[in-house]
């Protein structure tokens, strides 16, 4: 039913988000406690913004602009605003991306380090260049109004899984990038003695890779998508908060289940009423 | 138009055949030309077919099952040919997975190296055993008879998803792999001077990256899924051949694109007239 529907995306999200804030923390207690802090001055300080600025921006917070559209209370949002959301945490990646990346080429100059010679380095760069590619794309063609409807289809589903790619191959990059700095620092003791840090920062390995996990099944659910409703609804900008409002008091109040209920069954009734619209998989999230 | 698919669908499988090979051939230069060669004796010979194993059986071949249900000309067979050549394909893959496992902890044991303290052990491991238990639930819940259809429905987009969450967690731990094997070997010229074997390699984990993003396209366009059939004709246990080979010729020929048009048309309107069974999205492969 869509009750058990929404509750269960419900305890998806609190398993994803809890998931990607460990992530953030870990990376920072490896930098703060394991490593020697933070700090802008060419040295290793400096290297250490690029994990935790990657590990933030590009992964948690792209992870989230990922299933913004998923989450049921924007669904009384208009497209736009919630368009306007994602393309805005997209863009916040890609900050924080950039200035991972400055961190570590300024950390390499200063130190006479060569750039870009590992695989990780080729990868990484590759994906920061496509994502802010995407993101222009998505700015032109799916947020400013001009682009034709026939053009918005043929691009969608290429935007949708070139985002879910880059968003896994983020993942990778970040295992990598993890992978070849611990057997940089660790050396005495060495990595294969099975130091703390060793152990902790293989956690956080395992940790990314789960955020990823939960939020590629979060979005590949196509019970969880966000009902597809008329263009003609393009220009109201922002959340009908008074219905918006009622809904969550009924559910969260709990002791009103018919009420939420039937809200959700006309949620559930638009998308039937739509799906019809879904049948050549032009929005399908994969 | 459903000819128009067809030839997508051959330019993908085209395109992503010729990179799988690429990956493993790389891979076998990588072995035989810039490091020690194969053997089986305990020292970097033995090493070496770790990646040989683990990019041949766990990524291309993986690779190729995941993609098998979407090769036009297998629509006419049945859906239990058909499953257990995806079941046999990855069975393959285990052993291969197993085998490069073997390899790795033999050559490890016989040079007192530890075991299982990087990430990409950790990763690795994990993805083996959860590949193992994949394998055994599709074979008792799939191609064994005695599943009910509502156990079926209910594992099968977990089936789906954990496959193909596995496939990207293959490719992931390989290029970890990559990454820790060119920082242990490349001493003198260092892998930062850009020698050919670390610029060699770079390209092997950007190969094998490639593979993954084609087989993912590939699997996720609706347009190129198996058309679903009556559960009645599950026990049509081969391809009907006359069939096939008439619509082979027709497209083949080339000069009688109204009759290979009529044939694919038929798939088209078989997909329609099932169409209304996807909106569970319980067949889907996300």
């Amino acid at each position: 039913t869509a009750m058990e529907s929404y509750r269960g995306f419900l305890a998806l999200l609190m398993s994803a988000l809890p998931v990607g804030f460990l992530s953030v923390l870990f990376t920072l207690i490896w930098v703060l406690h394991y490593r020697e802090g933070l700090g802008w001055d060419g040295s290793s300080l400096e290297f250490n913004w690029h994990p935790v600025l990657a590990v933030t921006g590009f992964i948690f917070i792209q992870g989230i602009a990922i299933i913004v559209y998923r989450l049921p209370w924007t669904w009384k949002c208009s497209k736009f605003l919630m368009k306007s959301i994602h393309a805005g945490l997209n863009g916040v990646a890609t900050i924080l991306a950039v200035i991972a990346l400055v961190a570590v080429f300024d950390f390499h100059n200063a130190q006479s380090i060569p750039n870009m010679y590992s695989l990780h380095s080729w990868v990484g760069l590759a994906a920061v260049i496509c994502y802010v590619l995407q993101l222009f794309t998505g700015f032109f063609i799916f947020l400013l109004p001009w682009a034709p409807p026939s053009l918005r289809e043929f691009v969608m589903p290429i935007h949708v899984y070139f985002g879910l790619f880059l968003f896994g191959t983020t993942i990778a990059t970040a295992l990598m990038g993890v992978t070849e700095k611990l057997f940089f620092v660790l050396k005495d003791p060495a990595y294969h003695s099975f130091p703390p840090e060793g152990v902790f920062v293989n956690t956080l390995g395992l940790l990314i890779l789960l955020f990823g996990a939960l939020i590629f099944w979060i979005v590949s659910r196509p019970q969880w998508k966000r009902p597809k409703e008329p263009d003609s609804t393009l220009l109201k900008s922002n959340c009908d908060t008074t219905e918006r409002m009622e809904g969550d008091i009924a559910i969260s109040s709990g002791n009103n289940t018919d009420r939420s209920d039937s809200e959700l069954n006309n949620e559930g009734a638009t998308r039937k009423r739509n799906s019809g619209l879904d049948d050549v998989g032009q929005r399908s999230t994969m």
